[in-house]
């Protein structure tokens, strides 16, 4: 007994001593290192801004996240190839292995994205558009959604270039959440005056995604230039273009240390030769080839578009896709690998050569026709550094396998849009346009050797010039956007290609655009019912031009100047998410007088239990004045622009002085899904 | 007699005959073809648009006025080269004509455009960032000022390296001068519904002005993107890249077809070797002339700010340039030629190169050092080739010239941004920069060279490569902007570089920046006293944040919904510049009930010319509803940023329901003047 209560005792004294003077050694030494750190950390921040240290951090992470997710998916595409190899003999077993990889890792990648967060799926890039347009999607900015996304990336992209499917999408969108993070994080720490908006870092992520996929912070910036919806803050400018220069040198410095790269170069560097990379004349060309992919960009949105709304509206998939993802995925990569299994069409279409081995074939400066032709060393020999073998198998020309691939792509791409895994779809497009590109510049290069007779002349030709013009136009056209030309020239650091890109791009884009089509992001907002007001616009033109008065909803939350504290009490319980309260003159007049915070009328109910329990809200409270009123006759577009405009939370209509209602963000959001409700039922 | 009424008949027959049916031959022939030029015409506008014709003519006349000036100047240059050289063996005379002709030449530019527009002095790019904030400044979009600019631009550049002047910023505001005069065209000959309004003529032709001079469509983009003032609106950037590719393939393809070059290429190009284009470690000198150039950066701005304040504040200058601007002129330039002149310290600071020559021998890829060195051509053998050996006159080293050229240039350059002549002052800041790195380069190169004393290891640093971002990174601090990075990349072609001058620019401007340190632009801007906002904001942080209740006047043309006749005809009388008018109940209530137009009060007069005398307006006008109302609450910038989103003419300002004032761009502009006048006022 002595002895417990002994123990007792004990145990009461380590727990005091624990909760006042805890056992750790070394104290003085690790109150000099946590000063050092808190100072230092302090420091920096005070001189820099914490925000400023956001967007370098951001860069510098997704730069990281980037490098070593291409390290994980070139070994998993490895360990898929030294297996393949292994089978040599076996055409089943090989068949077996080519098609159930990349079916597996894509059902996982299905499976698991879906399982933890069910809205991971896709490029992310449409949520990304409706979120910098203002409206607040918090489901896309979590942290399990950051998780499932960028291991449901991984595996999708592991799959190889079977599936066909690219990284730059998903990664926007990863970059906008770890943004988001940052964001909370920096906020919590710094002091009130040091507040920024959080659309700004929305707008740097956006840029930061793009600079540390490529390695191209210029594009990021234009990029997100683009996919800002009608107004880009210039001060977004700078913050943008610091963080995707980050995000780029680290990504790039990282393969420097990894010995891939020698030093700091392009990620597909091209040399072509510079004293006369094209003829003045074939500036006609090229301008062909942009309108060439302008309309061949509209035949894959219309493709898009109608597999889109078949598969929403055919009941049979669409059951599948909502209740057997896993199983979809795996069957449709199933199919995809099947077709591109190279003893079947895979052979004539280059399908050993991975997603970034296409692009660097399609890119080379090597005349592929009049190289095949004069092919003196034996075939197979140098396979591995030749790369532009692959397209031209015995048997065939290179102008089959081009067609047979872009043919075979186009459904191909189309298909792999439907499936239900994070992935991006801008890179596939962009190889494709590289494939029309090279076709035309092939083409081009045979009709001038057969015309002139002389190989001499003629040889000046360079098909991999029409091949990046022609990746830049094609992916243009299909995102309606100009940043894939800076891309392009990004990418390859072919800077004597400029104006031809650029010239093929717009008008790849003119021919695309025309007629307010959507785009391919466009597409996948109105399937998916988002509220992004310039996709709906497409579909419903009216929209913006809608007058208030005719889709407000009247306020529910509304203040008499004569309210007691009944009321009061009764309107803090029943609404507890609003800070704004408006006071009207009394429910009948409607006569709007002001707005009272949550925080004045939880005082003012405090001063009521102190006593004075007739007072009235108007003899205690002194109303803030309204700063802007917006009339019922204003039109949607008026008030988006000025909710976007002022950064306030709340607009309050007025309909000639009474209260109408209250124009907040998720008002808007709600009229949004109203209309695209509306714009998209008629259809089906 | 008869004779004479014969000959009148005749005379009144020949009338008759001209006034219906002319003698004019071909009349079929001619309709023929006036119908198919007008049918193709309409033709085009009709699938294209008008405007977008307008955006393609904008490029390409910019683009040949921009060429014609060229070719212009380098004949006058090669004049006074030709002359110079006559007068080989007479140094008194020699001296005349390196000092004279220019002066005589920059006399004749101030005379001449002051005579013609005395606001036509300066590089015109304030003025434009003012009008892209919204703010209209008719007398700087007159057709005389854009004649003004023009000759006096062609005089000055022609005055040679000497003045050291550039081409870019008045190239910008005669771009926005020709883009108002094609948007007034288009308006009168477009219908209702094609109507663009004509900011976004003005942000197209901002970019136009970059991309004509360099022939750099994309840095053109981005500085017009940077020079608006707080919202780009993103609908502008297809326009702008159109026009701005059309003016700069436009420009190349001229300098193609007069034989300068072979085919399209950049204006500056370089080749550095692209195996190595520089060690990765050579990341961290590129970052310290970053930090370099924003420090020299900081203390031209010092320098420019204190000669601008000190011009306006001395008296006897101050005299001189309000009264003899020519004798002024030409009194500066001839002590600037003095300073240069081959045989003073002319001789030590390659004096005798032209400014696109400066430029291509500081970004040349030779090591100045190494070769100067191991020179075994003899001197003045290839002089014409090698632009070098200027910067290497015998007697002196490398370092000393390029130290003597930075210290002499940089009140030269002060000075001359004194000079009342149109003339751009980006040109000059960008050659300093490339000193500055092209110094910096040839260090590292001495020191690497001397510290391994092996030649082979120390020959990999290429000092023009410095050159390219210390050109980039000192230009980019000076003009507080980022485009200048990718402008160096678009003149040289030379992409390998990318990252580092991206990383010199974005420190440079880092320090640049720091503490709200007003821009180039933003000191001329407070020194003329523009009403732009982001300038003034520098000087007066509290400018935005003022309450509109404090700055706004009582509105002086208000009616009373019972006004009658003579009110009301008084009112149109009294004001007839305005076209819309506030309703308020009655003058002593002040309650605004909404607004009438000009064209209803002309409607209520001439109803009452017809009777009914005794109405009055409440009977016979339906007041049109007001969509958004400001309270006195309001700050300015909520003010101004509703003003820019909505794109309305006027804002009414109510103090709880009473009308306060009215916000239009003309009222905006008087609140920022009175600003300006009482931010700069203090510093005298």
């Amino acid at each position: 007994m002595v002895d417990e209560g002994h123990s007792v005792i004990q145990a009461e004294e380590m727990l005091m001593a624990s909760s006042t003077q805890p056992w750790k050694p070394w104290r003085c030494l690790r109150w000099i290192v946590k000063e050092c750190v808190q100072r230092a950390v302090s420091g920096v921040s005070c001189v820099l801004g914490l925000h400023w240290l956001c967007y370098v951090a951001l860069g510098v992470i997704m730069a990281l996240i980037s490098f070593a997710m291409n390290l994980t998916v070139s070994k998993l595409i490895r360990a898929h190839q030294w297996l393949y190899a292994q089978l040599e003999d076996h055409v089943l077993l090989q068949y077996l292995c080519w098609s159930l990889y990349p079916a597996s890792l894509c059902a996982l990648s299905t499976s698991f994205s879906h399982s933890i967060c069910p809205q991971s799926a896709g490029s992310g890039v449409p949520e990304v558009r409706c979120m910098l347009a203002g409206v607040e999607l918090p489901d896309y900015l979590s942290m399990p959604h950051l998780f499932a996304k960028l291991v449901g990336l991984t595996c999708a992209l592991a799959a190889g270039s079977t599936v066909f499917l690219g990284k730059v999408g998903p990664f926007v969108h990863l970059s906008t959440m770890l943004g988001a993070y940052l964001h909370s994080l920096c906020t919590s720490a710094a002091g009130e005056e040091e507040q920024r908006p959080k659309q700004e870092m929305l707008v740097v992520s956006a840029a930061v995604g793009v600079a540390s996929c490529f390695g191209a912070p210029v594009s990021g910036v234009l990029f997100s230039v683009e996919v800002m919806g009608s107004h880009y803050a210039v001060r977004d400018y700078y913050p943008s273009l610091l963080a995707a220069a980050c995000g780029a040198l680290t990504f790039r410095l990282l393969s420097v240390l990894s010995r891939e790269q020698e030093t700091v170069q392009a990620l597909f560097k091209t040399s072509y030769s510079s004293n006369l990379p094209f003829q003045p004349i074939e500036i006609l060309a090229f301008a062909a080839l942009g309108l060439l992919c302008g309309a061949l960009g509209c035949l894959y949105l219309f493709c898009h578009r109608w597999v889109l709304q078949f598969v929403r509206s055919n009941a049979f998939l669409s059951k599948i896709i909502a209740t057997e993802k896993a199983l979809y995925s795996g069957g449709i990569v199933f199919l995809l690998a099947s077709a591109t299994f190279p003893f079947s069409a895979g052979y004539f279409m280059a399908a050993k050569l991975s997603m970034s081995q296409l692009l660097s074939s399609l890119l080379e400066e090597t005349q592929w026709n009049t190289a095949s032709q004069n092919a003196s060393v034996p075939r197979g020999a140098g396979a591995g550094d030749l790369l532009w073998q692959a397209w031209s198998p015995s048997g065939t020309t290179i102008f089959v396998t081009l067609l047979l691939f872009l043919f075979m792509k186009l459904w191909m791409l189309v298909l792999a849009c439907t499936l239900p895994l994070p992935a991006g779809y801008f890179m596939p497009v962009f190889i494709y346009g590289a494939a029309v590109g090279r076709l035309l510049g092939e083409g081009l290069t045979h009709v001038s050797t057969n015309g002139s007779h002389s190989q001499g002349t003629a040889s000046a030709i360079n098909p991999g010039g029409y091949a990046l013009a022609g990746a830049a136009a094609f992916s243009g056209a299909v995102t309606h956007s100009l940043s894939p030309a800076l891309l392009a020239l990004e990418l390859t650091g072919q800077h004597t290609h400029a104006v031809p890109v650029l010239l093929a791009t717009l008008l790849a884009n003119a021919l695309a655009r025309a007629r307010h089509r959507p785009s391919f992001y466009d597409n996948i907002a109105i399937v998916k019912k988002l509220p992004h007001p310039p996709s709906l616009v497409k579909t419903c033109p009216t929209l913006l031009s809608v007058r208030l008065g005719q889709v407000i909803r009247a306020p529910m939350t509304v203040l008499e100047s004569q309210s007691g504290w009944t009321a009061v009490q009764q309107l803090l319980h029943s609404s507890p998410a609003e800070s704004t309260f408006p006071v009207v003159d009394s429910h009948e007049s409607g006569v709007l007088l002001g707005s009272v915070s949550r925080l004045q009328l939880e005082a003012f109910l405090d001063s009521h239990r102190d006593g004075g329990l007739t007072k009235t809200l108007a003899d205690q409270c002194s109303f803030q004045p309204l700063k802007i009123q917006i009339s019922t006759d204003a039109t949607l577009k008026q008030a988006y622009s000025v909710l976007t405009a002022v950064r306030e939370k709340c607009l309050f209509v007025t309909d000639r002085g009474r209260l109408a209602g209250v124009i907040t963000w998720p008002e808007i959001k709600r009229i949004m899904e109203e209309f695209s409700q509306a714009a998209t039922t008629p259809h089906h």
